[in-house]
């Protein structure tokens, strides 16, 4: 078995979640009359601190339903310019919703939020209305920054001012929560909806939930049937849901851990160029450049040696810690690392 | 347990399937690593005759993920007036793809064919390019009405002398195998995709798959992901799938036959009004305008006496069998709907 | 100079059209402040009974707009089946609006009304909802025919019970008003908002009025400026649709007239069927099926006589009357066809 | 009359426009049969060295119809962040074409090339395709900046490289090319259709030209009739389009020289702050906040003594010079900002 750094989304369900999969109580779930579902929609609108949560099969479908929800055709919604509803969801939010995105340059994945206000669209004939302002916490392209609580508040008193709602990509909010040592509901309380993972960490195989006001929700469920995210007997894959925000959460910590010790370790090594003070949660970016080697063979050689990992750019690697990967991976990679980066220089 | 005749989606998965799901072998799918979707993918494409297949969350995502892949904006497509994709799918096609509807009324869910010829459009400034037809096989609306080979062969060549492809909303295709003693194959041979439900009568907890050439699947991948159908370890629910497709299909016979039984109970009771001749799947519509009495009454004295249906107009009552419904269920709703048209008559 | 009886959209402006613009007083119209504008959108406004009215440079882009304006993507709109909007204007309204068409066989242009009532939706999580109803009076596909004041009232109930406005596609409007001898307003008081032209039968070059109640029209504006309907100098053509709709309504009479004698005319030929009691207005269909001829070949001799018509189907042609069109037009298009005609028989 | 600085928009019709409206020989333009506006398009696209050309009521519509031809639904197109494509046409590019934005800042206009080069995507399920590079000659919120030939050329060999199709807003082209003193096609020989208006500094009342290869605009007159900008003798118009480019262009030079004259004397004036050597062509932007004044306060003071400008933010003022602003008129408002200045800072 490879060391698999690509991402967290790899991580398998533990033996509870496929227990609790297989016992799940299910029924028609768009009859809404799955009473598993029902319970984790419960749970987790509860611990967002929001009316009503609805499952959606995955953060994408979260995010397109989000948008759909707060928005009209014609509008314009302000994100972060590497954020994943602009970057990496196919141009869904114009493609399915007919808006048109505002990108803003972000530093940690914070957009100035200056930039934010000039952002706002005056009431013109030739310009969009201003329709919603998304954030993403932990912010991935960045590596994995969390964005600090009182950003958060900051936007959203620019956001009650100018009356336009403020939607949070929580793919990784549960990272964003224990990296902050505060409650969900801390940070989503910042937020008129928040769209946050089952998956990825928290290791469920599939599944989001999308949270805020009833009268939202009731909207997005509409939305969600359209884009196909009505399933059935939906409680088999929320069962596992459940046992994912009550039982893996806390555990974030051992990844949180593991990525600084691994950052740290790669920082030590000539060649690689890492900001290992900015690993905050379980992402972490760094360039190869420095080896005199570019991204894809960096990975080729990972790859010989049994560690997998994805590159961003032709020099940018990602490393991504989650519930697969031990204390001993660990070690193994920094080691790993260092061997080729030795190769290369006495080559 | 209330006799649930209002559809086959309310089935539950088998203990086999549950047990399947909890013993999957999975991996991410996103990344194409997960082989209980690759094992069900290639089972399913295998079984219509078609080169590729694509697992998606429900039998609406793999309609509207056939309609992103064929069409382009701008365009038309023809459809049955009381077809799923055109009523229940919430106006996806219009809003998503970019396509107008051109609904054809149909006879048992068969569009006349000289009415399809008619309305492909010329080339012309004024009007969208015809780009897609679609058939529904068994079609729902009319009663689980089977759309026989020769029509579907048919269609196939007015498609192919008008260069326009064939899309199959094939959610009970199934259903329309048995109820014509053939091969999946068959009838898919005569479409350019299909969607069929692991879900419904085959009793898996959700999940649709759409087949077709490498090359559609490879597009529909793609608009899948847009509309947050990319799951992770999606091999899960896909084990229920392969127990569908390997186990479930041939006991659709139980579920025709107890629905044959019950069609012909009711055409005995006076005031019933149904075409027990054309029910040819697991699907009856009957009226009730005959006992003096809306559809609305006739379900809620239904559900008193513990057997539950859906409406689908002022007076017209559908009844579904499927794996739940026993041959005692349909004795028993038989003497429920006796007594209810009794009741009526005598007051 | 060939008879031409295509369309009305072939007319040419008159000289006092031509000098009007040459001195219309004009301005920047995306300011507000072109005053031929303004006077035009205050005039149409006044006749059809509205508070607002705007000038888009044709009738497609009138209703576009209009649809644009009273529905969000998502919804679902009740068309006439072989209405202009739904069937000449490029899929539009689903490509640019994103909302789904559902089509009502109409007799002489009238959708029953029991059909429109039994189309609503219901509040669904499958089906859209219902935003709009569209009427077109006169109906030109159904060869002029003027949609009677009960019927329009009719509607206009059945639209104030469910809350659903009503837009008229009124592109020939003023043939209406014209063959019913009624006031502009009696026809749209009936109506949310109404789309006439200015050119077709009144001869203007270009442009049409959308008219309806001031917030509708203020976000109409800003649909019209995403289309690209937004002009600067209008005033110059606007100043065409001042003596269009000054001038040239009442002697829509002559076109009516003109329409009535040719359509009897042919309805003494030999092989031409039309049904000159349904000529309402500028326009017929007939059938020359019964000459044993396509419609293409019939055009074609046509043509060579120095006549122009369009075809609408394999064996069905449209004459269209217009202000090009005199009384000797007439005479020698019935000589023409019956030269056909005979000459067809004898071979 | 007040000294109107606020756009080239506001320019009324020569004499001579006004007498080829008059007497245009015109039929119609959606039969293709009006031989003013052939003139038009055979004269435009000879003029940029295209195959074929078509007029459009606006730049916007010309633009919107661009983008329809070149993409697909679920694409993405890079545009420069404040170009009018992105900002100012109400987010139709989304709403209509189903495309994403990807913007980059560019330096007076110039998107840097290796910006564009890192914005095209990979082929990734997560991502839309770059299906589109748009640029503005002159980019007119850069303060009318000309892109040089060298710059069009270096982004035209990406384009090449990648295959992807560029696409100029040249709704100041003929600014751009009497700026750089070369012919239209010097420019527009680097790309691959281009759009420019007969409006604006050309005088105009209405229209743009959208030209390319023969195979574009045939798709681009579909799409240009379903934003219903289809019109019937559109030759009134086109013949004011023929003057514009037979004898409007060369006048431009003195809107130049104006705009030299002006922002030169604004450069003197203590509180004004202006990069007068950046003025290439007929528009400036320049700051007041030196004056301790919002821009709002300062244009109420200039319209006291009529002079009208734009705002363009808190602090900017956008001036603008055309035919209807005299040698006479620059001076006097430099006297008039002189006065503004001063009299602010006695206060």
């Amino acid at each position: 078995m490879p060391i698999d750094l690509r991402s967290d989304t790899v991580t398998l369900p533990t033996q509870k979640m496929r227990d609790a999969m297989r016992d799940a109580e299910v029924g028609d779930d768009v009859y809404g009359e799955d009473p598993t579902i029902q319970q984790l929609e419960r749970l987790a609108a509860e611990m967002v601190g929001k009316e009503a949560a609805l499952f959606v099969t995955s953060g994408t479908q979260g995010n397109q339903v989000a948008v759909l929800s707060h928005t009209q055709r014609g509008d314009e919604i302000i994100l972060e310019e590497n954020s994943h509803i602009f970057y990496y969801e196919t141009a869904g939010i114009s493609t399915i919703a007919g808006v048109q995105a505002r990108t803003i340059k972000g530093v940690n994945g914070q957009m100035p939020v200056p930039d934010i206000v000039a952002a706002i669209r005056e009431d013109d004939v030739h310009c969009p209305r201003t329709a919603l302002i998304c954030l993403e916490n932990t912010h991935a392209d960045s590596g994995g920054r969390i964005l600090p609580l009182h950003y958060m508040e900051e936007v959203y008193q620019v956001s009650r001012k100018h009356d336009i709602p403020v939607h949070l990509d929580g793919a990784r909010l549960c990272n964003a929560a224990i990296g902050l040592g505060v409650d969900l509901k801390e940070i989503t309380t910042y937020t008129d909806s928040v769209q946050f993972c089952l998956s990825k960490g928290l290791s469920a195989p599939m599944g989001s939930i999308l949270a805020g006001s009833k009268e939202l929700i009731e909207r997005a469920r509409k939305w969600r049937k359209m884009l196909g995210g009505g399933t059935r007997q939906a409680g088999i894959v929320g069962a596992a849901g459940i046992v994912a925000l009550e039982e893996m959460i806390d555990r974030l910590k051992d990844d949180h851990r593991h990525a600084k010790k691994l950052a740290e370790g790669l920082a030590r090594i000539a060649g690689i160029d890492i900001d290992a003070n900015g690993v905050e949660s379980n992402i972490m970016m760094f360039s190869v450049a420095g080896l005199g080697m570019g991204a894809g063979e960096f990975i080729k050689r990972l790859n010989k040696l049994d560690v997998l990992a994805n590159r961003l750019g032709p020099y940018r690697i990602r490393f991504v810690t989650h519930r697969g990967i031990t204390s001993e991976d660990i070690d193994r990679t920094i080691e790993v690392v260092k061997q080729i980066a030795g190769s290369n220089h006495s080559s």
